[in-house]
């Protein structure tokens, strides 16, 4: 059987680009198997491509083939690469789409895609997902060798990603993603802070504030508090969120992706100082 | 060949969530066949899931599996079930997303999922779908036995559904669906209509009243009558709904999910009286 | 392995209408290979779902079948077809959504839908869709042969389209396309395109007019110019396009569908009267 094939785009769900890519795919490797990951990445939106490759594609087979198009620079002088992140195979334009998995687990292998045997027979300059990536993971799907592609390169082109602020008993970050319940999801990762919780040892409470409104404590799920209640919990993906029970955190607070959300932890009562 | 899973979610279309889901089950069931039913139920919207459920997976194979996460209680002590209606196969929680379905047919079986060892490695409290219905799904797509992933149980829980109101001339009910053309679908069905007109004879005559319109007589299909008219016909589902012929429906009278809808029938002439 | 059934609809990404296809689809060929082309047709949009057949279907596999369902006039006279275009299969109202298609490469073979052992067993008057198109197209995909499906006709419905309108040093069309990323796609051809300019030898310099705005020269990709510059190229699939680097052309030039585009070429300096 042969691997999956995922494919993240920019081009909106139902965008006949889409359809152009699987089409090429199927055309070159009829047996392929696709995946749709998401086509909703806002246009040209990098870092919400790295973060919906991040969050989704280590749930699929290691096997799998994950393209990804948002191209900003599409027909430029920026390059398409090939990489191996934790085992996983991506095919993507080089210009910081793949640096959160990178971040994470260092790319074993990068190639850049400059053979063009592997191309599409005519290349559009304004199209590579269909004239490049997709005859490329399709052929890649049918065993071809990845250093055929191309040359090696040292390193993928880093992502502008914002870095939360850490410090002794305060974090500020800000919203990083929003999903389809107007959850607000931020950079605040679990494990800094479980470290910051950690060292109030038992009595250490978060506050969490937003747009305005602070959120005191954590909540373990979404129904965990009145219909209404503006909550923050760690979420599936082990980020901080706040969201509001049966409702629209995003509507409710008027944030947006870049809205400052500030971690402090206080004790209640204050351990011994 | 392995049965069909579909899925059935609140999560949006392009959605990660949904991704994750498709990763964890391909991961554990490579070679099932995946299909989305929707992702469009507006969010935490039981009552909606229930009726794409009861409408769209009736068409697919007996043997498939279907996944409906519509969760708003998820992480709390609402109950997850495997359930048996009319020999199809649905996993989903217990709270009344099945209830459509098995108002027509009874469950013929009910177990609730709590054998562990069918779950994910690591189950969060936000994200049911992808830590346990997912994994489940899965497995019962490479042959699992239901009896073996938890207790029976002697029902589903109830659907909060809006059951019309027929008296001798006349039903009341409301619009349940709006479609992607605007078309308003109410509860008012076909059966139940038939019966009222089949009391009149040949001289009867439907008048159906919306959000302050009256439309007299029942169209046979949408372009039966002048661009821009308002029908009522019974749809593809055998319910009443109300429609404009090349327009929205919805955008003209300004109803939404829930505006009443009432069904009148008149002689025209009377009949004996 | 069977061929590929893709499906390209104006019910909305997410509809359950297209979920009710599917079913039927997979019951009656549960081998089949399902593609979405589309559901994104704007509801009714005979020209933009016949845009959308013409730019995709041809990247597919040949032997894969096409199924098309924007039918305002469900119900009514008008035929629903098979046809053969450049050897693809299509399954699809008469009603024009094959005359892109057709104009390019006539019809090899039309037949009439009407021999009702292929149709589903009970029959709406309102969606064909999924109880003649479906059973169909699932029957088709699994051998039967095209000739039993009816009567052979002589010819395809016309499509309404907007022909462009080429004069000696002048091209006027109009957007007959806006993609996701707000992109102005034109009825204006670069093979007419190119004999404007080529009249000009070296020295002609296209200026592209709309929406009160005029564009000197073509750019050759998106990034090809300072970010919220509003550029004019040849787009991936040969059609003059108006775009706004890193921005939205739509929202910029508030042009829809229909809006004017006027091509002058100019010589700068004249060439030789």
């Amino acid at each position: 059987m042969r691997p999956f094939i995922t494919l993240t785009t920019d081009f909106g769900e139902g965008s006949p680009y889409v359809a152009e890519m699987k089409g090429v795919i199927l055309s070159l490797a009829p047996e392929a198997r696709l995946i749709d990951v998401t086509h909703s990445v806002p246009p040209q939106h990098i870092r919400q491509g790295a973060l919906v490759l991040a969050q989704t594609t280590v749930r699929f087979p290691t096997d799998s083939i994950h393209v990804a198009v948002v191209d900003p620079g599409v027909g430029t002088s920026r390059r398409i690469v090939y990489a191996e992140i934790a085992g996983r195979h991506y095919v993507a334009p080089d210009n910081g789409l793949l640096g959160l998995l990178a971040q994470r687990h260092a790319a074993s292998k990068v190639i850049e895609l400059s053979n063009r045997s592997f191309w599409g027979a005519s290349v559009s300059s304004t199209f590579h997902g269909r004239d490049i990536m997709a005859p490329v993971a399709a052929q890649l799907s049918r065993g071809a060798d990845p250093a055929d592609l191309g040359p090696p390169l040292s390193a993928l082109a880093p992502l502008d990603w914002p870095q939360p602020a850490w410090e002794a008993e305060r974090g500020q970050g800000e919203v990083v993603a929003i999903d389809g319940f107007g959850n607000l999801i931020t950079n605040l990762e679990q494990g800094k802070l479980a470290e910051l919780l950690a060292a109030w040892g038992s009595t250490g409470v978060v506050h969490v504030s937003c747009a305005g409104r602070t959120i005191v404590g954590l909540s373990r799920t979404y129904g965990d508090a009145a219909a209404g209640e503006c909550i923050a919990l760690v979420g599936s993906n082990d980020r901080l969120e706040i969201a509001v029970v049966g409702g629209n955190a995003r509507q409710l607070l008027g944030a947006t992706l870049g809205t400052a959300v500030i971690v402090k932890v206080r004790g209640e009562p204050p351990p011994q100082k």
